[in-house]
Parts: structure tokens; sequence; C-alpha cells
């Protein structure tokens, strides 16, 4: 190659021109196996780099070492979608001074592209690369040492960031086919020993479950759905990645085999479970912005009905275009729903953050039909509250509400609620979910929440839509 | 759909706030069986629009009815790669008032990502599309009525473009999978009757010659590539469309077999030769601007490692990603070739416009090798004479001119020559070529140009490098 990209990591930073002050951006493709965090910021550290505004698709436990990294400095700035671990028990308890910003995939994707959240230097992991750039999340060589799948969280990144660092564990020969990053949008090429762990791209929210109250609620999920009027042939669907949600794929697949019944697409971070769905013909496209486990990974690397597509693509509200506006039904899961349907999935019960927004906002909005599926207590724990202690998704956007102890559904929806009774499915109030978790484990004492402001809820329009104070115990 | 973009013409065009002055856009992958650019013309002419400026990849035969429009002043402006039929000799001979402007495929792409060519409406012709605007050039229903695989030079002005009206002649259900234009992209989406006659994309510059002296030149230029230093395992080859630039594929893949030699990719104009070589594991990627035929259509529609490219990643010369920068040999035509190398493909010897840039500048300066076949004589026209009538690809990025009379290597080459004399091929200096034409058909009568400037030829760097004037005759 005559002009070959690869150089150092030191020389990438270097001839990215970042300077102190200025915002660096990853993604979280690999989850709990990520690498390239940890890696890019130890060695901006070394390098002497101070004050930097760390933007990330996503973070979580692997990334416990920013801590030091905060206290020394480096890192004065956080924008993320999720935060889970130590390094989100710190920052509750007030680590930073400025706050950590939190915004919905789809919110993350609009801000990057109107040029709210404007990147200086991206620096992307690729499980493979050539020497120009062209990158990809699946393997292309005997070499290959990782696989992610789609790269859509990082696409957003790669198309406006003013510089862009691909790193990855296998540099394969020009040209790299099919790209996911293109080559003109790519400065400098690093090859490392490991971008990530990809035996953990399943790991952290995803579980398959085998308790009983999730199958419970999972069946209640599938009836809703079925009973919903949006059951019919062409339609889409987006599951999260709690147990619930995934056991409901379970019965609709069933269901959907039984009536006869095709999906045009499912939507979002795609799993195991929906390929196999696509692969019986069940669902005619898969449309991925996160593969959630290997063969989610392996599929998008082989078959063209598996479409990646950027955040921009899957979930901005701004642009029509995005996929979530052609979204029939959602199933999501909560930490909290209230009695106004609002939802928390970033802040647990304690006031500490465990979570992420993800798509949660963006699909419960554009979607013809969310449904969120939570048990009515977890332990100890009231999943359904007289008020969210952090709000992600406004209860505007939120039509049902399913627990074990019945079905709420949303007065914004009355039809849903009838064709709902009319099948025989138990529809309460989400008044008289809230008053009987209250009535088994008494009114909780409030949080001992002190006056930093510790985080900021950006809802996907660009407005502030709450705000996470510290945690004081 | 909810919020389908399904709209007629005249509502599109109205939706894209398009006013009198304004520049529209056209790709051209249908070639001479292109319909959309006379279709909306013509609309905008009876909506009443005034002084627009048409920004086509390319434009030929099929589009004398613009000479209508521009005489009305419907279109006042016109910049493309490419200018045949009537519309080329009438512009010849004077009929806009203002230049054309040309530009090669890869000087186009980086002057609308660089903002000097800025498109107001594009209006892109797409074989399939759904109602939020996700395109491609491939067939996706038993009711598609047309075909022209990569859409490459519709993705520069997709991108860039204030606002992206698609045309297409089958509208398929969401999502349209895989997508060349993102519905990220598109703003309106208009159902046509056709958008174009696919059995014409390989109309006009491209055939399959069966002339003998195509045949002897192809076997010559087969053999500067065998015998150059760079045919050798991994190496990259584009080829132009001319008779003896395709047959010379034949001989080479005869030679590749021979000597156990494979091509990493081939790029550029992909035809069928490149398919039949790319499935024969003779060639192992395939990177597609723009496809020749329907062969390479259908290859690109189902071929994993057949990868569409913008003309930004195939030619930029800006960019150190495009694709050109890691191309070993490319072989090319021309009109004529003067004694410094120069190289005109777009004003024919009698001064009349028949012909296109391309990506003859792009490929010849950042390939390893440029070979030009042509032949010293065609009937009575000199092909290798003292001075290009307009200079197209400056002789600085031309290695190798190869005619029926010999072998010319550019002074700046010598390392070549030696490889060609020590195989036994004949080189010869390109000054004794252009003495052979004149001792044989004399010297020509200066060309009667007056003194109205009809075309201007930008270079890939965006600088001015030529004018055309009148013919008058």
């Amino acid at each position: 190659m005559r002009n070959t990209k690869v150089v150092s990591l030191e020389e990438a930073i270097r001839r990215s021109g970042l300077k102190d002050g200025m915002t660096i951006s990853f993604h979280h493709h690999f989850r709990g196996g990520d690498k390239v965090v940890n890696m890019v910021v130890a060695k901006l550290a070394e390098m002497g780099f101070k004050d930097l505004k760390l933007a990330a698709s996503s973070l979580s436990d692997v990334h416990a070492p920013l801590i030091e990294h905060i206290k020394n400095g480096v890192i004065t700035g956080i924008s993320t979608s999720g935060l889970r671990g130590e390094l989100a028990n710190e920052i509750s308890h007030g680590l930073m001074d400025e706050p950590v910003v939190f915004r919905s995939h789809g919110g993350r994707g609009s801000a990057i592209a109107n040029g709210e959240l404007h990147i200086d230097v991206a620096f992307l992991g690729a499980s493979s690369c050539d020497e120009l750039g062209n990158a990809s999340g699946c393997p292309r060589s005997e070499n290959a040492k990782s696989i992610c799948g789609s790269l859509g969280y990082a696409l957003p990144d790669a198309k406006y960031a003013d510089h862009v660092v691909v790193l990855t564990d296998d540099l394969v020969d020009y040209p790299n086919v099919p790209k996911s990053i293109s080559a003109c949008e790519v400065e400098s090429v690093v090859v490392v020993d490991s971008v990530g762990d990809s035996s953990k791209i399943s790991s952290g929210a995803i579980r398959d479950s085998k308790n009983p109250r999730d199958i419970l609620l999972a069946q209640q999920a599938a009836k809703v759905i079925i009973n919903s009027g949006y059951f019919e042939d062409g339609f889409s669907i987006q599951t999260g990645t709690g147990g619930a949600s995934l056991a409901a794929v379970k019965y609709i697949r069933e269901s959907m085999i039984e009536k006869g019944i095709k999906a045009s697409f499912a939507l979002g971070g795609i799993t195991a479970h929906m390929v196999k769905l696509h692969e019986e013909g069940l669902i005619g496209r898969l449309i991925d912005v996160q593969s959630f486990d290997k063969v989610a990974a392996e599929s998008i690397a082989s078959d063209q009905l598996h479409q990646e597509v950027s955040a921009v693509e899957y979930a901005s509200a701004d642009n029509p275009g995005s996929a979530v506006h052609a979204l029939d039904i959602v199933i999501l899961s909560a930490l909290e729903v209230d009695v106004d349907f609002n939802v928390n999935v970033l802040v647990g019960s304690d006031g500490i953050i465990r979570g992420a927004v993800g798509g949660h906002p963006d699909t419960a909005e554009d979607s013809a039909l969310s449904i969120i599926v939570c048990p009515l207590l977890r332990g100890r724990i009231p999943c359904v509250v007289p008020k969210v202690t952090t709000l992600i998704t406004p209860g505007a956007g939120v039509d049902v509400v399913v627990t074990e102890y019945g079905i709420a559904v949303n007065p914004r929806r009355p039809e849903i609620a009838d064709r709902l009774k009319a099948a025989g499915l138990k529809v309460v109030d989400i008044h008289d979910l809230a008053a009987k978790a209250t009535s088994v484990i008494g009114v909780p004492d409030p949080l001992p929440f002190g006056d930093k402001v510790v985080g900021i809820v950006m809802d996907r329009h660009g407005k502030v839509l709450d705000k996470i104070y510290n945690i004081v115990d």
C-alpha cells in the first residue's frame, strides 16, 4: 500500500491534533468485553492530556479504570447512554465536578448529526480493518481475534468526528469488503492486540431467563401483543434485553406460526432469538444497530437481509427516515414505572446509577405500541411507584405496563384497553398497582440525595429531561 | 406506513423549495436508457421554473430534449462528466451562454463534498425504494422494472444535497434491504412508470470488439501489463470501456491462470468480464462505482464481495481513503494523446464534444501504472498528435501509450521502458508515433473554433485545466 494509514496509537493521537479540553468518542459494541476505552485513555493519560471530555455510546463495569483518570483530571466530562458498576457508583457519590450527560441512542445520533455533540477525535474499535481504514465489526481472515457485528453506534462518530482513528486487532488485505466504516472517513489505523473480548458482548443486561415470574410476564406480554390490534401480517417488532422481553419472543413465535403471520422486520439490538425467527422465515429483515450476541454478529456478517444501521438511521427523533418511525411494537423493561407511565431505566431505587437509557425513549415514543414488562416488586424494591426516581422515558410514549398483578394501559390509549379486556386479559389501573406495591412493602424512606448534580438526562429531542443528584451514605 | 414520503413529482418539487437559479442534480447509472433527467426537467419546465443549473454525473445522446429547455431558459447551466449526441453538438456550436463545466467522476465527488458544487435538489432514480426512501439500484420484488446496480455516482448527491427526491419504478415494502441510499437522506419518494431502460446501460461507449486492430492493441496492452513489474499476486486493476481495453482483460486472464497470479480487486465501472474473473476466483473483490452491464448489476445485487462505492470513495483526489490510491494498473482509451502524454477523451478532432472525462484523470494520476490504448489513426483521424485538442488528463499521470505501431513510455518512467524492452516489446519515442501519423495523413487544417467558451474543463483538484471554444461551420 503506497499510502498506508497504519501508525502507533501514540502517533495516531499526535496526528489527530487532540488538545486538552477536546472531546473524544468511543462505541460500546463490545459491551462488557470492551478494551478500547481503557487502552486509549491510559495512553492519553501517559501522554499528559488533561481535561478531556469522553463521549461514549455507553459505558459499563469494565470501565472502572476511568475512576483514576477522572481523579487525575485526565477525564473531566462524560456523556454516555449507560453507566454501571464501580464507575457508576463513584459518579453517583459525586466523583465528578461536571455532571454526566445521558442521552438515548437516537438522541446521541441526533446530537452528533446536528452538532450539539461535537466530536474532535473518535477512537473506534473494529474486528477487521485494511490499511486505508475500511473497517468492520465482522472478522475477515483466519487471524481474526474478535467479532462484534454491527458498528451502528460508531457510524455517526465516523461520519461527523473531525478526526477518526480506527483500532483493530486484525489488519486485513485491502480492500476490506463489505465495509461498515469507509476509509474515506478514517485518518489513522492502529493495530492492537485486542479491541475486545467477544465472549462478553452478550454479558451484562442480556440474559435468557428461567425465572418463573419472568416467564409469566413474558406470556402476558405476548398476549398483549397478540390482542393489541397490531399483531397482523407485516408487523414489526423490537425487544429489549430483559429476560421477560426475550422470553416473550418465544410465545410470539408460536402464535405467528399458528396464525400464519410474518413480521416485516425486527429492529434494534438483534439477538440470537431474532436471528432464529428470521432464518425460519418468520421475520423478513433484521435492522441491526447493535448485535447483542455472537449469533447475531455472525448473521450480519453473512446475511444480506440482516442490515446494519447507524444510530441515526435507527432512532433519530428529528429524522423522519429513521426506522423507529416504522416500528409497530416494542417490548421494553424498566427499573421503575410510575402512575403517569413515566419510566426509569437508569437509576436504581437506592439512587445509584446502574443502567442505560439505550433506545428506550426512542422506541417508546415513535412505535405504535410500547409495552413495558416489569415485576411489581423486585425483592423489597417496588417497580411500580408513585413517581420515578429519575425520568428517562416520559409516560406520553408508554402504552402498556405488564406486571404479574395485571396489565395497566395508558388512559391515552383506551382502544388498546378495550381490546385487551375483550380478550379476557386482566386490565388494571396503574394506581392500583402502585398501591399494591406500597401495601406490601410500605412507603420507602426518601433517598438520601445531596445537592450536587451528578447527571443530566437529555431527552431525545435535545432538551433537559431530568437531573440526577449525588447520593449520600 | 405512518409517515410515508411518497408524493407526486410535482408535490415533491414543491416541497423541495426549489427556486429559479438553483442547482438540480442527477446520476447517469442508466446511461443511454435514463428517463429521469428528461422527465424531471419537462415537469420543471411545465411548472414554470427558469434559470436552473443542471449538475449531472453524466449526460448522453438520450438527453437531446434538454436542447429545447436550454433554448427556453429553463436550464441555463450544466455541469457533467460527459456530453454526447445532438445536445453535445448544439453546445459545441454555442447553444448556451454559460459554459458547460466538465469534471471527472472523482472531481465531481470532491466538489460536492467540499461545497464547490452545491446541490439544492437531487433527483435520483432507483430500481427499488420503500416509502421512507431506502433506495437501491437493484430490483427487490417481482414487480421490478429496472436494474442499474451500483448507485455510486448518486451517493455524494444523496449525502450532500439540501433536498433529495428519489424516483423509483418499484415501490417495495419497508424496509428495502440492503439499501444504497439511506431513508435518512431522502425527503420525498416519487413513483414513476420507468426510471430507465436497463437494456441500455451497456450501450454507448461499452462494446466488445471483434476489430482485429483492437485485438492487436489488447494483446500489446496485456503484454505491457504482464511485463511492467506490477503484474504480481495481489495486484489491482481497472479497465475502461473501450473495445481494446475490455479485450485486454481476456489476455490478462490467461496469463493470470498460467502464472498462478490473483488480483486483490478490480475497480471502477465493473463489467461482465470482471464479474467472470471474480467468480472464477481470479479477482478477490469488485469495487463498483458503476455497473457497466446487466451481469455486473446482477452480481452486485447478490454478492457481498462486490462492493458499491461512492464517487468520493472511488476516486476523490483529496481523500487519501479513496480506492484509486490503492490502484496498481489502469487501462484507458483516448480520442487523442499528444507528445507530452496529455490525453483528450472529450472533444473530437472535429472540435465537437463527443465523450466523457469519466474516471480517466483520476485513475491515471493515482494508479501506479496507467496505460493508454489507442490506434495511431482512426480512419483519417490521427490519435497521436503534437498537441491534444482539449486537455483532459495531464501527461504527468500517463505512463504508457500502446498503439499498433509501438509502445511509447513516458520519459518520467524509464524503469518501465527498460522492463518492456527487456521483454522484447517494441518501445518507441512518442514523437515518432506522432510523426508517423502526420506522414500518413498530413497536417490537418486548424479547427474552425470561434471565440465563445462553451466548456470549461476542471481538473480533479478543482482548478481550471482547459477551455473549449465553439466550433464554427
